[in-house]
């Protein structure tokens, strides 16, 4: 097993200034395995869904390469459900709906063939399960990351600290950053939050790109610039499923190969934007991403050679 | 002449959730003027102020090689002022007093020896005033420049667009790219704004960087994440002209050097912000700018090769 992906598989109902759905299929962990699958092929998840999840989904990922033998099906339960409202600029949304359903009581079981996973992605999720994952490891892992976000923050705030003291990489967006480290300035904020454990620092900053530190270093990738952003739902999570799923493939941890893991991640979630939900990044050829890789060069590579 | 300069010479009063002052020099052709220094020596500003204005601010000015032939001193009158407070995220400001002075009746003259200039930079100013500069030019520029603000969208559209039809290069922030061209995608508004004359267009996003345009290519700058943002007054026009001074200096206006132009532009603005007013840009060594270059490229270079 070369990537664990821990996180929700659900469902979604989304408004946005575009169009709406009903149900449709979401989750960190379908976005974020369905987004590594286009690097690295040994993928599994531990998840929970009810007896009511889409089959046909279930199809697609396992057509991946992704394994879900530690996806546990609740016979006579209802599978997480989400439901929400973006606004005009896209950058914040209400929550309309939120049903726990299986994740009220989820204990989750890492199968035995899944234990020495040499990278473990943590997708969002209450950050007690998010440990219980991790002790339940053989070995630690070459690489752990951890994405969470305010929800965590808010009501559990002594737990996730707990979670974050124990990964290598942790991705949250710029206002949970201000928010953990109670500091405006970014940088000032990467660097309280580096002092809590990780020894890398991933702040989304949505349609202005991402940044990524370590204590001696600092890189930005910027967000393509799209003529349509349709639905942002799930682009988080595609992003962070671009960027492990990159760093599994070349199975290379360097700050300088972390460069190229969040340009693989960004575009990554620049395609998932472009439809709603998992569609864009269903089926997605190797032309399309080379292509896409080729636009953030474009977009970010000058030449000025100092003297 | 190598570079005319055409904006306000002007007092500020800023307050931020740093600091305040009282009366400083401030202005749209001192920023600009001063942060082109630094690239070019043959600079001529065009603008006015009162007898009231600061004359060892002038003698700064000279002392960096640039030309105030073309700077009206009305006698027993005042300089332009305004006054301005910021709010904590230091992206959105309030005005407390605007004293038009000297501005209200300015009709600008351009010396005989500016009316050759290659490169003519429109500072933020009355669209009619700036109408006035190019008309008074003995031959088009090799480039002419205009920045302008929301504040002329608002009340002269009409003059404003004129202008803009005149212009090779535009720049302004996002919030005014989308109110100029009525789409919220900037890829969208580009397209639309390069329909009304310019051939490049540049959006500039503050803390979140600047976008290149032209017909065909798009071009990143991100800004650099500083520790601290001081004072983000001139920032924009510290951006103009160290993008100007740079096409200047090298007489070269292809879109891969207005790239570098841009990232030169940006660690101007970088400096700028650092400390109240024109403090920080008065006196910057070669090795300084030198430096906050290759911050940027260290920022944003990466290595993919694709195959």
């Amino acid at each position: 097993m070369s990537l664990l992906v821990v996180g929700t598989v659900a469902f979604d109902a989304i408004e946005t200034p575009f169009g709406k759905t009903d149900k449709i299929v979401g989750g960190a962990a379908s976005y974020i395995s369905l987004s590594a699958s286009y690097f690295t092929k040994e993928i599994g998840i531990v998840s929970v869904v009810g007896d009511d999840f889409d089959e046909n989904f279930k199809s697609l990922l396992t057509s991946k390469g992704i394994d879900l033998g530690g996806l546990q099906v609740k016979k006579g339960e209802k599978s997480f459900f989400w439901k929400g409202k973006y606004h005009t600029d896209l950058n914040s949304r209400d929550t309309l709906d939120t049903q726990l359903n299986v994740l009220e009581k989820f204990d989750p079981v890492v199968p035995e063939n899944f234990k020495n996973a040499e990278f473990l992605m943590l997708g969002n999720l209450v950050p007690a399960i998010q440990q219980k994952v991790i002790t339940q490891m053989n070995k630690r892992p070459k690489l752990l990351v951890l994405d969470t976000m305010n929800f965590w923050l808010d009501i559990a705030l002594e737990e996730l600290k707990k979670t974050i003291a124990m990964v290598d990489v942790l991705t949250i967006n710029d206002a949970e950053a201000r928010q953990l480290s109670g500091e405006y300035s970014l940088v000032k904020a990467a660097q309280k939050i580096l002092e809590m454990g990780p020894k890398v620092l991933i702040i989304k900053k949505g349609e202005h790109g991402a940044l990524l530190f370590n204590k001696e270093q600092v890189f930005f990738a910027p967000a393509l610039p799209l003529e349509e952003v349709f639905d942002p739902t799930g682009a988080g999570d595609t992003f962070a499923g671009g960027f492990i799923g990159y760093l599994a493939q070349t199975k290379d941890i360097s700050f300088e190969n972390m460069k190229r893991a969040i340009i693989y991640g960004s575009a990554m979630a620049s395609f998932c934007v472009e439809k709603f939900g998992t569609q864009k990044i269903e089926n997605l050829t190797q032309e399309e991403v080379d292509e896409r890789i080729q636009e953030f060069v474009d977009l970010v590579q000058f030449d000025i050679a100092l003297v």
